[in-house]
């Protein structure tokens, strides 16, 4: 919103000071208490509340009477006004601003496939932080199937209720063709937040790195640990941002990805001619326990969404990447190596999933001011466009602060971040003709942050005023 | 809870004071300008509020390391508890409290067919009701099919996120076999309310209206117009109250209701065993035109709910019922006979769906308060036994404030009503052993008032301090 994209060349003078050293790994028990105490909270805090959000009303009842405009006879006019103008709808409720965290419970976390009741404390809390983070409503919602198609006709079902849906934690494959489908065949739009999201974030933190080493995204050459949903999601937004596919070579458990791989057609059924872009000089090699380092080879960027380290990735094959190596190790909860051993190997930056460390690439960066920004302007659909101006304000923002090798992304507490996301998203899908809605930035920046800071407030004078009552002290 | 059961004949005294006297027919301009006011005002105000109910955190957010509590990573250790131990689900989420208000938009209102998009508002305001006289969080959840196989499978994918259903607007007879079919194949209640809810609160007025003149239940001779989903779920839950379906007839638009109608096994496919018992008398008629006369001709009580009147039902009719006729006129807008008429025609007691003539039976008296009941011992059905304690509970409170001719039945404004029907509907589920949760009368009247009343002060500050804005004046 604020600066004008700087060219390359002038960035390295804006970092304000010296990297912060990297805290050096604590003791096995240190590390233990430190990894249990969010979670021994969470058994004590979660049936204390019994619930992560609720309904509020959003509409004046000043005295019963009320009740004979927000309920019948009243309400029938508007219910026939929609009727008789379909997109009426979107003025005569709420479903602008609510969208679906929809799951079938079976990539949950790092937990795998532990059911849709077992999901729903994380849906919940997505739910808390799409309200906190961005003023958006949602229902979340587990459902009780496992089959891709029973889950599409689900989602195609209720789209009449909805403003928008956020898939999570499913499982890939199926995540891959159950996104691509209801994104297909749904007027609203849907995003999967563990492959859009994830990406929009890394994108963020990767056009950064790049400035601070000076190095040019069409010309940089990338490896890629692991070819999950993230990883996947992250090379096709990397791509549309303008990273050269043909310089990235990707590696999964079953190897370096090229085109002659016997598995070839059947692991890249749903991703095969962005896949076939990739590794142009057909790198490869015998023995799978190769793959890693072979990939890693005269890298400028490493960026692994794999297994949990933290021995994924060894010093010495830091040593044989480019000059400036960068880093990105997003395994959790381990990062495929320990940041302070990366840098002694001579990472220049290193970003890993975890927020006790320098450089987290933290999902909620993305999601409630992307969100935001597409349902200020109604879009029909999150394109991959809207996801990278979401990422170039993300590092913009971090860029305004004053970029550091230890600061490459804002960090969740930044306010500012969400309605300058939601200004990019929704003013990239004006352009690209996907919103229903028209305004100027100037508008779409007054209505993102007015919403952001009354669902803030709100949630503040809720708390104060005892109607989310005190947890007991520990 | 208060008072105990009154015996009939004591009943008499307690009348508090002579009826007031019924309003006289409003000239045609009056009662169009009447009748248009909310819907006008519905108009002005959807927009503006741009829905009714949004989402608000449940649980405090003292800070953003409690997002580490909430979510990744310690939402983890709540979500392997609730696999390890499914029935955890009902501590560390809201799951509880949350129910789905879910409908086709097959038959919304009396509007028909508008569809699920339509519906919504209808949805909203019912959530709205829900949260402000119940306590209970909605998810309004319109869905765009038509087939009864694709209801029930959608309503049985999202079992694991609710504690209950609420079926809405649904046409019949499909609402018969949903209703049923998802009564039996799922584990949380699942309730129609124009079928229980409605069945309800007549009950309520009937009780009172028998206390009145005196007549026993068990006797009580009923006619009854109209064998939609009310009509025939109020003859259901009367019967289990102890009216003798024998000495009911009923008649729908093809003539009275007897075994040997030729169309009645396609007619009352879902109903038939019900409807088998109703008519011993084995009353008929030969002309179509008189099947409503004749099903009144000597009865104690004529429930209507059939087509909107003035004219469905006649003023002589009602000279050939028994004595001191009870009347239940309910079809919208407008009664089967307007009221004045029929106390002019010599009805002792006359009651309508319209809030603007005295003995209104209102749905809003029922569902909230049998909601908050049913989830705060977290039953697994609602019972038609639990539908009879609701309907004697509010029964009670009216003759608690003094019954009348005109005051058969409490307001919606009567706060009292809602946690002391959640009482009896509570006992009776734990009762009868369908409760998942036990506790002492006075703990359930405890929960259900503390939560009712935490969700309209809530209600009442986020409209004191600007959260919910004020409407423009007129």
């Amino acid at each position: 919103m604020k600066k004008k994209k700087k060219p390359v060349k002038k960035v390295k003078k804006i970092i304000r000071k010296k990297p912060k050293p990297v805290k050096k790994e604590l003791t096995a028990e240190e590390r233990i208490a430190l990894a249990n105490k969010p979670g021994q909270d969470a058994m004590k805090l979660h049936p204390f509340f019994k619930g992560k959000i609720q309904i509020a009303p959003k509409c004046v009842i000043r005295d019963f009477k009320d009740f004979a405009i927000w309920y019948t006879p009243g309400v029938a006019k508007p219910c026939l006004d929609i009727k008789a103008n379909p997109e009426k709808v979107w003025e005569h409720t709420n479903r602008a601003n609510t969208i679906a965290v929809l799951t079938d419970g079976t990539r949950v976390l790092g937990l795998g496939d532990i059911g849709p009741e077992a999901s729903l404390p994380v849906m919940e809390g997505k739910g808390l932080l799409f309200k906190y983070l961005g003023g958006v409503d949602v229902y979340p919602i587990a459902i009780r199937t496992k089959d891709p198609d029973e889950f599409i006709k689900f989602a195609k079902l209720m789209e009449p209720s909805f403003g928008g849906y956020n898939l999570e934690d499913i499982e890939q494959p199926k995540c891959f063709r159950i996104l691509d489908t209801l994104r297909k065949e749904m007027n609203i739009p849907v995003w999967h937040d563990d492959q859009q999201g994830t990406a929009a974030v890394t994108v963020a933190g990767l056009i950064n790195a790049l400035k601070i080493v000076g190095k040019d995204p069409k010309k940089v050459r990338v490896g890629m640990i692991g070819a999950g949903a993230a990883g996947i999601a992250c090379l096709r937004v990397m791509v549309t941002y303008g990273i050269d596919p043909a310089k990235v070579v990707m590696t999964d458990i079953y190897g370096i990805v090229h085109k002659n791989r016997p598995d070839f057609d059947k692991h890249f059924e749903y991703t095969k001619e962005l896949m076939l872009k990739t590794n142009l000089e057909d790198r490869k090699c015998e023995r799978v326990e190769d793959a890693i380092p072979k990939t890693m080879e005269g890298m400028d960027v490493v960026i692994g969404y794999s297994k949990p380290g933290p021995d994924t990735i060894k010093k010495e094959w830091i040593q044989r990447m480019a000059k400036d190596p960068i880093l990105f190790v997003c395994a959790n909860p381990v990062p495929e190596i320990w940041p302070w051993e990366a840098k002694a190997a001579g990472a220049k930056i290193v970003a890993t999933g975890r927020s006790d460390f320098p450089n987290q690439v933290n999902n909620s960066l993305g999601f409630p001011g992307i969100f935001r920004g597409t349902l200020d302007v109604n879009a029909r659909t999150i394109t991959d466009e809207m996801c990278i101006a979401a990422a170039v304000e993300l590092a913009k923002v971090a860029e305004d602060r004053g970029l550091r090798e230890d600061y490459l992304i804002p960090t969740m507490d930044d306010w500012e971040v969400f309605p300058r996301e939601a200004v990019a998203v929704g003013m990239k899908a004006i352009e690209q003709g996907v919103a229903r809605i028209t305004m100027t930035k100037e508008q779409l920046y007054k209505k993102a942050s007015s919403i952001i800071k009354n669902a803030r407030n709100m949630s503040k004078a809720l708390m104060k005023q005892g109607f989310i009552p005190k947890p007991p002290k520990d």
